[in-house]
């Protein structure tokens, strides 16, 4: 099977508040910044606007098809479950805009490490 | 910048209905194949479930970073749009589950092409 490579458009620089794994979510401030050669992609984002964040699960190695899933409390499919643990380590969150500065944006409520490589933004 | 790699877990076989550039959605419906070595993650995936489906914009080449978003109707930025047309060409859509069988999901109201890669699926 042919492969897909994708090259990071920027990464989380900062975690302010609980960790993604921790609670509670809505202390949390995360800072992503868009590296310069694609920052002008940003083009009409503003504080407020709810964006769709798809990043890399850095952190994870391997996978299971079937897993225990925390949120549900069972044993479930990884394609019925948001574990990282995915044969393809793709996240997707929604988070709303609190700042956006020279490629630098400050979201609400992510779920991201820092470190994390980001793939895209799209509008929500 | 260091590149990430990803192999497709199954891909689009089948659309009835109109093509993703023509109206209306709600008339489509689309077969998702599932690859047998992963459909294992499938598990507990039923129909009327919402899933989130995470796709490679396979037939587009190249993107511009400030483009005409025909949704908007103005010139704004990439990530300010849906265009398939990005740094990494990476869909994510939603739409219901119809029914699921053995690794083959068809789908309510999906938006890809034939022969889209698919690269995760995840519950909304």
């Amino acid at each position: 099977m042919e492969k897909i490579e994708f090259t990071p458009i920027g990464e989380v620089t900062e975690l302010k508040g609980p960790y993604p794994d921790r609670q509670p979510f809505s202390d949390r401030r995360e800072t992503i910044l868009i590296y310069p050669e694609y920052a002008e992609g940003l083009m009409d984002l503003e504080p407020g606007r709810r964006i769709m964040i798809v990043f890399h699960f850095h952190l994870s190695e391997g996978y299971e098809l079937i897993l225990f899933a925390h949120g549900l409390q069972k044993v479930t499919g990884v394609f019925n479950s948001h574990s990282p643990r995915r044969p393809n380590g793709i996240g997707v969150t929604e988070a709303t805009i609190v700042s956006i500065n020279n490629g630098e944006i400050v979201i609400d409520e992510g779920d991201m490490f820092p470190g994390t490589p980001i793939l895209d933004i799209k509008p929500c």
